[in-house]
């Protein structure tokens, strides 16, 4: 199966699509979709839901496993990352893609098999799980490959 | 100048379609845009995207003015408009059709000229204003039709 991850967000968006098949991982494309700051915030959310339906046009994911979002202060941050994820859904949707979400401690548990794993620590795994020389850069694609293998643990069967 | 105003959510948007020339208003279309609540979350939001896209290409107004959102409490609600909203914006952007904000402040002064009005205060005026026989129903489509004529009052210059 081939899993888009995404760690939503409005100024930068981690997209990882992930091949995986007889329990080994190959990564096909990860990449930060980016909005420029001074932008009006329509013409952002244009340019993420145009970024995220270029990526599953090329890559055809048989699921979208995104982060699922809560929040407990710095609401307008909040309401504006909700905002984005939404269009960020509705690109999987009209492409066909069924979406899967995931909570980080789902993600940590997945990857690293402990919910309170650091943050530096789902990183490694999901550098050795990837079989990657380096960490991926920045930590909204490396969050985004984790959120794509979990969704591979969790849906694709035991090894 | 043809003014969209929206009421977000997303088991039901407001939005209501008036036209403002030489200081006077006409109702072109007011309806309640819905989705069912057992429908996936995807579906709902690409239901609301294809609903306003629809309404936009009927009409083709020169604007939406769409309500600020702020929240406080009740925040897995919160999320969910929030992304709801997102994907009403970028309809609106997508068709070319600049977006304006308002708070509810605004709304109420704009249209009864006290920031502290009542809901029923708010939605007489907006039956008078519009020159219908009666409030309009539900109250979503009531507030979307307040939103509308905020933005005309705010941007079409004095009477």
């Amino acid at each position: 199966m081939i899993i888009l991850g995404i760690d939503p967000g409005y100024a930068i968006v981690g997209t990882g699509v992930v091949e995986y098949a007889a329990c080994r991982f190959r990564v096909l494309e990860a990449a930060a979709v980016t909005t420029p700051a001074g932008e009006a915030f329509p013409a952002r959310l244009a340019r993420l839901h145009a970024g995220v339906t270029d990526i599953i046009n090329r890559h055809h994911p048989t699921a979208m496993a995104i982060e699922k979002l809560y929040f407990n202060t710095n609401t307008t941050t909040a309401i504006d990352v909700a905002q984005a994820r939404g269009v960020l859904v509705l690109a999987a949707k009209q492409c066909g893609v069924p979406v899967f979400e995931y909570t980080p401690l789902q993600v940590k548990q997945a990857v690293v098999g402990y919910g309170r794993a650091e943050k530096q620590q789902v990183q490694e795994m999901v550098r050795l799980l990837l079989r990657l020389e380096a960490r991926p850069k920045p930590d909204d694609v490396a969050d985004a490959l984790a959120i794509a293998i979990c969704h591979a643990h969790t849906a694709g069967g035991g090894c």
